[in-house]
């Protein structure tokens, strides 16, 4: 293992993100064979640079999750401040459904290799909830959506909805079809 | 094993039926380990009438599965006759999904106790879409539902209810609101 200098604090951070990127991968390519070296081979860094940021595999795994999660939560923070309440609730909604697959097939590959996924899951899970309550509530507040419809069954739609696009694979096409009967239905009867 | 009497036709019917419910009860109750004599005992009929109908348990606890799901299939076909194209539509999807938590679980049972309900189910579930179908097409035409959604939304729409209602065990009132939504995303915009 190569000892490499002690990169500035952009340089790690693109590191990092590099390193989850391939790992991401790797991962979907070789399911839980995956190795450090494929990661470090697939991001085109030294097994330091890896060791440095995740020193078990198991946090590495657990950090793309995790990261991928934290990501979107972000994308929802973003939205607060420069989209109009409507289309942004919208958006957010539709990145979740998007999101929910992916995310679902990683937990359970990580899942089989033994890593345990439920506590980071459960706290982005809740973040997330927390994202989308600001973005539905500040759309209710616009005029943009119902009054009359709360937050159990806002959950319990975006719920249904992410659990059919992992288990039936919907592809984009059904799934804006199908979320705009859900988000049609949202909307205020005039 | 006492010998009964051959019954008529109407009292045969009548007791399958029995049966049928005993089954039901005595499986939610005792899980796998449930007996023939105890569904015996909760219909009240003798164990020969049991044999009888169902040669097997297994025949006897796919024919629940299958009951349920033709007795759902069938109030759709009544109330093609008898109701509004939109009511009628509403009270079926409503109908589905509550009876989708309870089917599931079922066949989980039965599906742990080595029964195969697979060919059943695709069967019955095939009679439901097509019953569904009917109703909805029945809707669009009466103007009760938008022209423009179709049935693969459709379809997604009511998978994903089935599936929620299932995984997060919806209470009545979460189940209506949470329909309500959808309906209204169905109905055609003014």
């Amino acid at each position: 293992m190569t000892k490499e200098a002690k990169p500035l604090r952009a340089d790690a951070l693109r590191n990092r993100a590099l390193v989850l990127e391939a790992a991401e991968t790797v991962l979907a390519r070789d399911g839980v064979a995956a190795s450090m070296r494929a990661v470090a081979q697939q991001a085109g860094v030294g097994l330091g640079t890896i060791y440095r940021h995740f020193p078990t595999q198991e946090a590495l795994y657990a950090a793309i999750l995790d990261d991928r999660m934290r990501r979107l939560a972000e994308r929802a923070t973003t939205s607060y401040a420069t989209s109009d309440a409507g289309p942004a609730f919208v958006e957010f909604f539709t990145d979740v459904v998007d999101n929910a697959s992916r995310m679902k097939a990683m937990a359970d590959t990580l899942g089989d290799a033994g890593v345990d996924v439920k506590a980071g899951l459960s706290e982005a899970g809740a973040s997330i909830r927390s994202a989308i309550e600001t973005l539905f509530v500040r759309a209710q507040q616009a005029g943009a959506v119902r009054e009359d419809v709360g937050m159990p069954e806002l959950l319990a739609l975006l719920g249904a909805a992410c659990m059919a696009a992992e288990r039936n694979q919907w592809d984009p096409q059904l799934r804006d079809r199908t979320l705009n009967v859900i988000f049609d239905g949202l909307r205020p009867r005039p």
